[in-house]
């Protein structure tokens, strides 16, 4: 079976390419794995696999055209700009998010008409609960309405449409899965308002001080790595006719303020981590943020078997498994 | 004031035009109207303002380019096809009721960037309730989300996140309404799976036989012409600021089932008109309005203004009063 990632060489596509080769799918073996992005992905480490590196950028339609012609038997379509540079820069953001994924789906389709049907690929779109906006309910379900408050938002609730009218209408065999804010992320501190949520983790557990910009009250909704990995496969492996009409689904994830956070990294790995914790409150962050989901609800995924942490303590324990390089606390 | 309406020769940019002989518009005098269509559309009887027809095709992008350099100040955007021929030409659904919707938004953005921000005209985006997809609640609140069942739907539930996204950055200032079915539609039967709610009504009252083709337990949600009409010019005229993050806003309506429909009909025509309607069950129209909504519960609407009708009685008799032709019962 060939499998695809678009966005291959980013954090989560790298995440999904290690568990491809750790617990691959249950639909099938995978035969050849091809990663694309705007930069070269890396091959995962021990893959009995082939592994295929392209890059290019999604904006560009015969990118897709290409993509497509390879018929691969399962995509995941993890590739975007994030919410600060979507927001920036309102053309690329348009281009990269929303026209690119509608490229890959008229690509996808013209390989599905081409071949009379035959050729239908399981396509798991990476959204995000960007799509949700404020005024929330304290816990959103699974029936509330999107309303983004971004440009990032608003171009992942469109891909989301786009990829249900096109399975609908059986071209493709598709569905949406929201992530929650994916925390702690490994490696460097990066440009995103959300940032901080993985900062103030990661940087105590490598003994550096991280800046918390918001109040400890604030609440919001993360799963691990792993988890989000774990989703991606689940996703590609799931049953389509048990979606039914519905195919966006909110991930199940972990709901807990930025005071519970610190409680669970003291637990961790002790005070001396707390302590490096330096609060600096930054508007423009509180802004951002204030309009972010905090908690939800989500029945449908736990019922379709996907499944995440069951306390941002784990969460914390996961990224010492995962990704910490340094001695564990 | 110039106003331009897009799909301004169909039934509703007709009484919308209409409306605005008779009613004008709160936010000032209007002195142009630009009916824009596929096919050349009438000026309105006693208008006092200056009437300019044109005709082309909103999925050409020029079009858009040519119509926002006439910088209209309000824009009613009724330009669609409908739900039938969208489900049965994809492409030309999403050409016309999407792209085209993206190119107009496009060329709005660019008068508005040319202009430095002076220009940001207000646009009111006709959406339907087809943005909607079982399973329902008993009644559909503010808060339910988008999941529609058609490509017409996708379309008109993209065009929504568009124009909110467009106005949230200041290129223009806009909201979408979401139009109950329009009822009773004047003239004759059209191919719509929805024409039968028209149909054993104003066939009736014109002495015709009509088909109803679903059983009298179906529910749906009305509005009159005339309603549909104010919904379009009170959008128009709304404060901005009352909108807050949500832009797109489910209109009131009357919920009833068709054997209430057909008592209404009994009471405002009397029996000889009842007799009139044969049943000849349809499961193809069974299985489309199956998926359809019946019953909402707008509260954002009312607040804001918009009414309907209290009784689908008065929804009668706004036909006689509006519409029919013949010596009235």
């Amino acid at each position: 079976m060939k499998v695809l990632i678009l966005g291959g060489a980013g954090m989560l596509g790298r995440k999904l390419a290690a568990r491809l080769v750790t617990h691959g799918l249950a639909r099938g073996a995978v035969t050849e794995l091809i990663l694309h992005d705007i930069v070269a992905g890396e091959a995962p480490a021990g893959a009995a696999f082939k592994t295929t590196v392209l890059t290019g950028n999604i904006a560009d339609a015969d990118q897709s055209t290409r993509l497509a012609a390879l018929k691969p038997d399962v995509i995941w379509h993890l590739a975007a700009i994030v919410s600060g540079e979507a927001e920036a820069n309102f053309d690329k953001g348009w281009d990269i998010n929303a026209r690119g994924s509608w490229h890959l789906l008229e690509a996808l389709r013209a390989q599905n008409e081409a071949s009379k049907g035959a050729y239908r690929p399981r396509l798991v779109f990476a959204s995000s609960i960007a799509v949700f906006g404020a005024p929330f309910p304290a816990q959103i379900d699974d029936d509330f309405l999107c309303a983004p408050q971004t440009s990032y938002g608003a171009q992942k609730a469109i891909t989301e449409m786009l990829v249900a009218d096109y399975a609908r209408k059986g071209f493709i065999d598709g569905l949406s899965i929201r992530l929650p804010t994916v925390c702690v992320r490994p490696g460097k501190p990066n440009a995103a308002a959300s940032g901080f949520f993985s900062g103030i983790i990661r940087e105590p557990l490598n003994g550096l001080e991280a800046i918390l910009p918001v109040s400890d009250d604030v609440r919001h909704w993360h799963a691990s790595p792993r988890s989000a990995a774990k989703f991606l496969t689940h996703a590609a492996d799931l049953d389509e006719a048990a979606l039914g009409g519905r195919r966006s689904l909110n991930m199940p994830g972990v709901s807990c303020t930025v005071a519970e956070q610190i409680e669970a990294l003291g637990r961790v790995a002790g005070s001396d981590a707390v302590a490096l914790i330096r609060r600096v409150p930054d508007d423009a962050i509180m802004a951002i943020v204030k309009n972010w989901p905090r908690d939800f609800a989500p029945e449908r995924s736990p019922a379709l078997g996907f499944e995440a942490e069951s306390s941002f303590d784990v969460i914390i324990r996961i990224y010492l498994e995962d990704d910490f390089e340094g001695v564990r606390p």
